[in-house]
C-alpha cells in the first residue's frame, strides 16, 4: 500500500501527462483550466486506494480515478454556472474566465471524456465502471435538481435534506472507492461494502462541511466563516435549528434567512446563537458522528485484513478531524 | 424490412412508453418536453431500418434508436441556450419555458440517460455501442465549438466549414446508422461502410438545409426563407459566394453580413441575388449532389443484396429531393 500523498503524487502526474489541449482550444483549453486549478483531489485518491485495498495494481486504476475526477469538475463547472459563482477554489470559474456558453460545451465534453476513458478496460471492468458511472451521475443530476428546487421550498425535511447531499456528494465518493474494487477485480460483496463505506463517508463530510461554514476554525477554515448563512442557505444547521426551536425562535430564524444585509456580521452572529441554543450546533455533530460511525461499521463486514481496515479507518478519522 | 413510416410509428410508441416523467420533477418534465415536440426522428428510424438492412430485428435496435434520439435532443437544448433560441419546432425551447439552469441541467441528465439505454445490450454490442456513441458526442461538441468559433472570424475556409458541419451533424447520422449495424451483429466492414454512408448523406443533408434556407419555396419550406441571411450565418452559399465573387462584391456581401435591419427584405433579396450572380447558388447545388454521389458509390461497396442497397438509395433520394 502507498500513502495518501503518493496517491495524490501519482494522480496529480497521470492528470498532467494527460491533459493536452486540443483543437478546438476554446473546448479544450477550459477544460485543462479546471482540471488544474487544484483541489485536495480526494475522488481520485479513493479510486486508487481502494484498488490497491482490493489487492489490484493502482496504475491500473489511474483511468478511472481521472474519470471521476472529470466528471466532478465537468459538475462543478456546471454548478457554477447556476449558482452564478464567480469564484472556485480562489480563482475566477470558467464562465467568469470564458462565458458561460463555453461553461456549458467545455462541461457536456468532459462528461463525454469521464465515459472515454473507461474504453481503457476490457471487457466486463468496462460494462461495470461505465454502469457505476451512469448511475452516479444521474444521481448526482438529481441531487443538483432538489438542491435547486429546495432553495425555494420552506418545508424541506432532514431525511429529503439527507437524501440531496447523498445524491449531490456522497454517492460520487462510494462509486469512487466501488470503481477501485472494480478495477482491482474484487468481489460483489466487496464493490458493494466499498460502496456504502464511501457514500457514508461522503454523507459525514458534506455534514461537517455545513458544520464547519458556521462554526470552522477562522484561521484553517480557508473559507469565509459564514458563507452559508450569508447566502441563506438550508443546511443541516439550519433545519435542525427549525426543528428544535421554539415558535419565536422559528419566526426570528425565517426572518433571518429571509434578509442579505450589507455588513452580514450581526446575521452572522445571531444565526450562530440561535444554532447554539436550538442544540442544532450539537446535534449536527452528532449526525456527523452518526454517519461516521455507520461507515466504521461496513468496515468491518469487509472481507480484507485487518491492517487495510485499519488504513481505511484512519482514512475516514483523518477526514472527520479536518479543520478545512 | 418494413417501410419507414413504420419505423416512425414503432418509434414513437417505443418513445411514449419510456418517457415517464419521474422525480424530481424539474428534471424529468423538460426531458419528456423536448422529446415529445415533434420533429422527424430521421436519427432513430436510421437506427431501425439499418439494424434491418443488416439481418437484425428492429426491436433489439429500439433501445440505441431512443439513445441516438435522446442525444440529439440533449444537443438541440444545449445549443438553444448557446444561440438564445426562443423556438423550437414552432414551441418555447426548454430554457425560455423553464430557465436556463433548467437547460443546462436536464441537458446533462439526458446526455448520461443515452448511455443508460445502452446498458440494454450485452458484452461487446454494449461496448461497441458506447466507443461509437462517446467518439461522436465528442466530434458533436467539438463541431458546436467549431460553429461558434466561426461566428467571430472572417477567414473560414470551405474545408473548414465542411469540417464542422461534419462534426456537428453528419457524424451522428453515420453513428446512428453503424449502430444498427452494431446491434444487428453485421461485419467490421458493413459497420464502417454504413457510417461513411450515413456520414456523407449527413454532409449532403446538411448542405441542403443551408441551400434550400435561401432557395427554398416558401409555400413548403416551413421556416422563414431567408433566416440565415438575417442571422448573418456563413453558411455555404456565403462562402462558396465570397470565393468567386470580384472584389466589389466581396466587399458588399461581407458589408451587408455586418447589419441587421429592422425589415430584411431587401438585404435579403440583395443577398439572394449575390449568391446567384458569383454562382455560388449552383455551386453549393454541385456539393450537394457531390456528396450524395459519394454516399451513393460507398453503397456499391456494401456487402447486401441488390434490393437493399436500392431501399437506402431510394431513402437517400427522397432525403435530398425534399423541400421541407
Amino acid at each position: 500500500m502507498h500513502t495518501i500523498s503518493d496517491y495524490q503524487r501519482y494522480f496529480l502526474e497521470y492528470l498532467s501527462k494527460k491533459t493536452i489541449t486540443k483543437e478546438p482550444k476554446n473546448l479544450y483549453e477550459p477544460i485543462s483550466y479546471i482540471l488544474n486549478l487544484g483541489g485536495k483531489r480526494l475522488r481520485p485518491i479513493l479510486v486508487l486506494m481502494a484498488s490497491e485495498i482490493f489487492g489490484g495494481d493502482y496504475k491500473k486504476a489511474l483511468d478511472a480515478a481521472l474519470a471521476i475526477e472529470v466528471f466532478h469538475n465537468f459538475s462543478l463547472i456546471h454548478d457554477d454556472i447556476m449558482d452564478d459563482a464567480p469564484l472556485r477554489r480562489g480563482k475566477e470559474t470558467v464562465h467568469e474566465k470564458w462565458d458561460i456558453n463555453t461553461g456549458i460545451l467545455s462541461g457536456d465534453a468532459m462528461l463525454i471524456n469521464a465515459y472515454q476513458l473507461f474504453e481503457n478496460y476490457e471487457g466486463d471492468t468496462f460494462r461495470e465502471l461505465a454502469k457505476l458511472f451512469t448511475k452516479t451521475a444521474i444521481e448526482v443530476c438529481e441531487g443538483q435538481q432538489y438542491d435547486i428546487d429546495f432553495e425555494t421550498r420552506d418545508d424541506v425535511t432532514i431525511p429529503e435534506y439527507i437524501q440531496m447531499i447523498e445524491y449531490k456528494t456522497a454517492v460520487l465518493v462510494g462509486a469512487a472507492m466501488s470503481m477501485g474494487a472494480i478495477v482491482a477485480n474484487a468481489s460483489e460483496d466487496c464493490r458493494s461494502s466499498i460502496y456504502d463505506f464511501g457514500k457514508l463517508l461522503g454523507l459525514a463530510f458534506q455534514l461537517q462541511d455545513d458544520y464547519l461554514d458556521a462554526f470552522g476554525d477562522p484561521k484553517t477554515f480557508g473559507k469565509q466563516v459564514g458563507g452559508d448563512i450569508i447566502e441563506n442557505k438550508k443546511t443541516i444547521l439550519y433545519l435542525k435549528a427549525l426543528e428544535f426551536a421554539s415558535e419565536d425562535e422559528q419566526k426570528q430564524l425565517r426572518e433571518l434567512f429571509s434578509l442579505s444585509p450589507n455588513d452580514p456580521s450581526q446575521k452572522i452572529d445571531t444565526v450562530k446563537d440561535l444554532f447554539e441554543t436550538t442544540g442544532a450546533k450539537d446535534k449536527t455533530r452528532l449526525e456527523i458522528e452518526k454517519y461516521t460511525n455507520k461507515a466504521f461499521s461496513v468496515l468491518e463486514t469487509l472481507s480484507i485484513t485487518e491492517d487495510k481496515k485499519a488504513i481505511l479507518k484512519s482514512f475516514g478519522e483523518q477526514l472527520m478531524n479536518r479543520s478545512v
